[in-house]
């Protein structure tokens, strides 16, 4: 039994609140236990220099923590100027992800920002970020679409994102911060309303893991992404 | 009547919810019409290096708006690597504001910051920070009272803000958005619960104005900040 | 009496030399008491990004203070990369309250730059900089005039610029570097020549005040106001 | 058959000269095709903050690209005052996989630092670093062993690193540069020499991927990652 | 004849005002042709970190233009967060030039900060900031000698600069802007008052030269130097 | 007799590699004694803001030093943002000594960066770069005539450089680091292969000279220069 009395392969409660952020095109608050991530999608009408003319559009996403999302008070980035080198990994992973679940060529020129600012962390704040994330661009999305600016929808899949880690030997599904603090392996895993992945990342920490143990880990994830993949299939339809 | 269909000297609906933020020693979420400032208070045990050995306290405050604060997004400050002059205006000004309310010497040698992160913005976000800053701040503070690390409380009065302006040539309390950007006269007032000043600000933004004007005005202000000390003396007592 | 024999209604000896620095387009040094400001104002033809076509001018201002121009030395903003809070508020602050000197329309797409270098500083910096500032600006635009560059002056109204302060529970007008440092209340008051207020601004530094005593000590700015109107109409018609 | 000649399995050429930085305390050149990546290691006496007093050493890393490693010159990035978020990820990639093959108790409370200077870049900079820079902190280690600094080696593993990605349909080992940008999958390995893997990193660029691929791409690293292992057991044995 | 109707070997007027600063140690106005810097010395009792527990003191200066001291507005070097590398450059020439006066053994472990701000820019600011940096440094000097600081004068020598140039195939003594800026050699002259040379920098801007012509140069900057000493021990006596 | 058996007017072993970065427009690398530095050139089609239209080029150089270029790790610049002084001014340093051997309006509007990264430092390493950097850049050159994009070769004349020292009193050609720490005098030259000189800097750091010793300083640095341009001749014809 997991300190929180969850079963090895059991995910947290999760909830997903679509249109908290009235002034955003799309927004959703996700919670996974006691972590809680504001996600909110803004269309804009320019692309990044290197896709200027070539018709297609671009997703990329803005990861922060507030000040107090966390036990001990963790100070701004902007005090010492730049972004940490976690901070823009998470980015590029959240970008990234969400980019897989999108026809960018019927997106149409136009850049899709998705922020995702931490209220509480506990653990899975990147993963958060990407479930939650797909729904407030999704919304954004069929926005798009509902107003007539696209013919047809650009969204291709559903994509959600799950951890699992190695303690004490044993994986466990969805680590909170304790677990997550005390895990040898951290994964993370991206997957599609379809079973593909879309990233695999699985990092020792302490020590070092089998392929079997790889391959126990992503089926353990599998079964909590589907989960998440449902509530998001209940939020949006397209 | 106003767009919103309010008084000239009529304040906007206020709801300020208290402990919003459990990892923080003190939180509060206020609402003033549309406006939405989550804040949060830390206290640390170090103080600035120029009060070391003194026996004295500080507080500041750090501003932040979240990107989809506003009806477009404004773009983080880390990505400009540093704070506008605007920002920093407003986190000394919350600082100062919060500091009049509190004796640092009883207060003892640490430090207490309160973050105001804008969920909403619709105008008056900085007045907003004070008068739920306080809030964040009080709860802080008659903790360490309560947990017996300060023997007395070092709180000293209930400390609020409000915004007065002149649109139009007529003078308006507690401008939103729409209005304030139409404003000649843009007036922010900080007062305690026993009607002192602790700051007026008052900058002419388009047409300048009388010392007749500004008693208009301040009068104004006093209602306003005194029904918000009314909310606060419902939360926290001292 | 005050430590420099002062009267609590007197304001400081002030004289201001225009066209010190002969490579601007207008300057003047204005010193007040032992502080000593140098003014410069740059037109330059372009104007801010947001103003681009619309046929208006613009005014802003930068504030700095030489090394030495304190008793200890004052290390340069250059040195950590970025001006401090406290000077990007005087700047923003010179800035508004020198743009309600002027009709910014009748300037044309035209940006004047107000330099405001410290050399010598004793208290009362930013409102000399401000009175100092309209006399170089003001040569500046009249220049522009007397060369046909304008039809007629954009030039509305005479602005400066004088503290007041609460120090021992009474108020002291035009506050030298050792009384402000002891002061309970900074006010900083900016007025025109048809005695209406562009900006207030009055901090509570350790105790708060009254709605009196705020108009006690804006009489006491009205009238050290007038007189530094006077000196500059001597120096610049209109 | 590839643009180079390559089966789909074969990895390239690599070759590692150990010492060629003489005042390094170790250091190793290696190529692997096109790509060249310099790897210094350095041992310093202090370890971060964070592990003062614990006994305990550390391993990071530093990563950079000569301006013309690459066809078109890249700036360098002290230009724009800090780190991309690729450079920042790729240095926590390396150090996270280098600290998996040191028992950091042993090392005592020294900290090594492995710098990785691409002189070439043809694809695979990442993990020829890895590659490499085991053998630059190997040669390290090994001295302080040698010298009597330690009485036994801190070594626990060799740690290799390789990428697969999938390219038109099929997986292909070790890419070029050229392969890495028609890439739908890009998949980086790092394992050790008794099978264990300590980094996954697989990313959709286009085409999501299935579990079995995963599996085949897996398989393929390993056989290369044997082979990097074969060429650093002739230059460090431990 | 040169535009100002000097001869080539003709050094401009110079003037030495001394004290100018009096919240400074020392300080000095030089003025040379229309070149004014302003020299400020500030003794502080800390040496940078390389020289703690030596016993041995250091000089440093640092160096900035005032935006107007040009005919065009030159924006300050905190707008884009640093230095440029020209400044850098004289500030270590500035830095170099004044320890080569001074026994900085004798001077015992404190720091002397000699600041030069330009007024106004006519070519020659960093030679004219040496020449009137020594005097405000031998004052601010002088004065730890007489209050008994110092038992004996680290002063070891006067040293001055002066700039010679090729201009149109003929050298000219202490070039003003407009020559400057048509040289085809740039050289600078520092040196002491026993005639012996403390920096030499001579810099082909257009054409190359011999080393006929920099010695005809060199002797020419020595009369100028010659003369600007004269002016300082007129100012300063050890 | 030096340290390392040379004669006082004996310079280092050189040894130049044309060609050793097959991505660049131009290479070589530059072995002076332990000194190595590797040089690139690289043609771009667009010139600095103040050269756009007026048919002219121009040559920029980036200098580096590798973080184990040294015996004790130096951090990489990246790290605080910025260049440091000593970088920025050997940089400029370089770029001038190479426009100096470029007719710039032949050359047409194009830049050439010349990037020298220092793999290995002892002393003399601006001067090497130079040295070599001349090189990589005319292989540039050369190619663009070869090629026919530029009907007649730009290059004007070899430019090589060297330093030359005073230790206890004695000059020394071509110093390493061990002698370069220890000089009273330093000193470079860079002159082109007609015998004509671009730069000299000579400065005092601990002693200063006199004029006969800086010319019998130029006279050591001349019979190296020659002997850098015999091997540059070698390598590159025009």
């Amino acid at each position: 039994m997991r300190s929180d009395g969850r079963r090895p392969d059991q995910a947290r409660q999760t909830r997903i609140q679509p249109g908290v952020m009235p002034m955003a095109e799309g927004s959703a608050l996700i919670e996974v236990g006691n972590t809680k991530v504001l996600c909110t999608a803004s269309v804009e009408s320019t692309v990044p220099r290197f896709l200027r003319g070539s018709g297609q559009g671009w997703i990329t996403a803005e990861y922060a923590m507030l000040p107090r999302s966390t036990t001990v008070r963790t100070p701004r980035e902007v005090n010492r100027g730049r972004r940490s080198g976690r901070t823009s990994e998470i980015q590029r992973l959240i970008g990234r992800s969400l980019r897989a679940a999108v026809d960018l060529e019927r997106l149409g020129e136009r850049r899709i920002v998705v922020d995702c600012d931490v209220l509480q962390a506990d653990g899975g704040t990147r993963t958060a970020s990407i479930s939650g994330g797909w729904v407030a661009m999704a919304i954004a999305i069929q926005d798009l679409v509902e107003y007539g600016v696209l013919e047809t929808t650009p969204l291709k899949e559903y994509v959600a994102a799950i951890s699992v880690g190695i303690v004490d030997g044993r994986p466990l599904l969805d680590l909170c911060y304790e677990e997550d603090s005390r895990a040898d392996v951290d994964m993370n895993v991206v997957m599609n309303s379809i079973g593909r992945l879309v990233e695999v990342q699985a990092s020792a920490e302490g020590r070092t893991y089998s392929k079997t143990q790889l391959g126990l880990q992503l089926d353990m994830a599998e079964t909590g992404i589907k989960s998440l993949i449902s509530a998001q299939q209940k939020l949006v339809k397209f």
